[in-house]
């Protein structure tokens, strides 16, 4: 009998050519047959978004360089689309069974707080969860493109592991933040922990095109709205913290059904 | 005194010259001043995007019209960006005070179910909500350019004057989608629903170009995942009613915290 390899989907937002995707594709390549579709280069920001109306196109690249002892497969693809975009090509053009696992990052940076809404890197993960397919995203509180990611190996196998072996609730997810550590430095520990409010402010910068014209850099700081609140990602971060986000795709407030149902009770406008 | 005036943000993802948004302002222009910052052209599936290395800009429009009697303002702007980058722009650059409302809409075609992630139109509301101003989206399931906004007007002044008049709750906004009526029919009434579970699939359309090689196109088709489940926003529009669909910025799934949390019980790896 054939014993069957577990797939695993590798993307993220950063491009096919960054450390951190390279990096989590070594880690876990011990664990099953793995295929990268990621976008050609950064696509920081880029959220849940699909292209509408732009044609794909897919692109085989040359695998990594992995360990010699990994007896698994690996395929290497670039897309030209989003983050979502690779997920959908490689569900529907490359992999040849369905994924047991789709991996985004590790990003350079947090998707911590609200920034899980912007991240194309939890794009990636969100779109796993809607195709039932158990789903993390990894982050490092790092933008630098030649971050240390190696702290982080134990933490990455072990959960890929046990995703692996027990699955996700339905429409479940895992927004998994690691943050930077002080060197010589060890992660307190992990934090199982919910989604902090947070505002990002001065968001806009303006500049002067020699032509004359006024225009708009997106750059802006971000917020803690509950800095004391012990159970957030952010404080688990800002607390040496590996912290798991658990996120699900059903966005339904519903503390707010009863109160809304009462506006329209009768069907009275 | 001076009476101070409420003001509206609107914007969506169909572009500034689009029916649904003008149609819009004018259902609204009796309700407060008005700014419109929305994309030059057609952003769907732009989700929560913002334009990380996209220098912005922003367009002065002319006026849409609106019936004589209206004696609020109204600015229109373009923005170069995404439906969520208008929203900033217009926040940072052109609103004289924070907003009362944000709305977006109307978006031609519905939002409900798992489209809410891929959504434009969500992706402004949603903003709107993270900087904690009431926001609510519209939408109506019909894609065409011309499609009848004209039975929707009731309930949109309605829901409108409603949450100037009462807020919404902290990190809450409303998904708000209209079904299709046949022609001379009526909405049965309102239900306030929770989003449906649902899966796009078959989602890539393979073509060949001239030059000898492949692209494609992201289509795909829409499988209602619970089309029993009568409270629902994809049933409520199945069965002709306007569906309100209250929905949350904290991702967290709350009721996987105990499990996970018994998965890294002692820091174990």
């Amino acid at each position: 009998m054939e014993i069957k390899r577990p797939l695993l989907l590798i993307s993220n937002d950063d491009g096919y050519q960054s450390k951190g995707i390279r990096q989590l594709v070594e880690m876990v390549s011990g664990y099953g047959d793995i295929i990268v579709c990621a976008p050609e280069d950064a696509r920081s920001g880029f959220s849940c978004a699909f292209s509408a109306t732009t044609p794909l196109r897919l692109t085989r690249r040359p695998s990594f360089h992995l360990p010699p002892s990994t007896f698994h497969s690996l395929q290497v693809w670039s897309c030209n689309g989003t983050p979502v975009d690779c997920v959908k090509m490689a569900l529907a053009e490359i992999c040849p069974r369905k994924p047991d696992m789709v991996i985004g990052g590790i990003n350079h940076g947090d998707n911590a707080s609200v920034n899980a809404h912007y991240s194309g890197t939890m794009g990636v993960t969100l779109e796993g969860c809607m195709k039932y397919i158990p789903s993390v995203a990894f982050s490092l509180c790092d933008h630098r493109d030649d971050a240390d990611f190696e702290p982080l190996r134990p933490y990455i196998k072990s959960f890929t592991a046990r995703v692996l072996a027990e699955g996700l609730p339905k429409g479940v997810c895992l927004n998994v933040n690691f943050p930077l550590l002080e060197d010589g430095s060890a992660f307190k520990g992990v934090k199982v922990c919910r989604m902090s409010y947070g505002t990002w402010g001065s968001e806009v910068t303006k500049c002067h095109h020699p032509r004359g014209y006024d225009y708009w850099w997106m750059v802006g700081h971000y917020h803690n709205d509950e800095p004391e609140a012990e159970d957030t990602d952010r404080w688990a971060l800002d607390h040496d913290y590996v912290a798991i986000t658990p996120t699900q795709i059903d966005l339904t407030a519903y503390s707010a059904i009863d109160q809304l149902s009462e506006w329209f009770k009768g069907n009275h406008l």
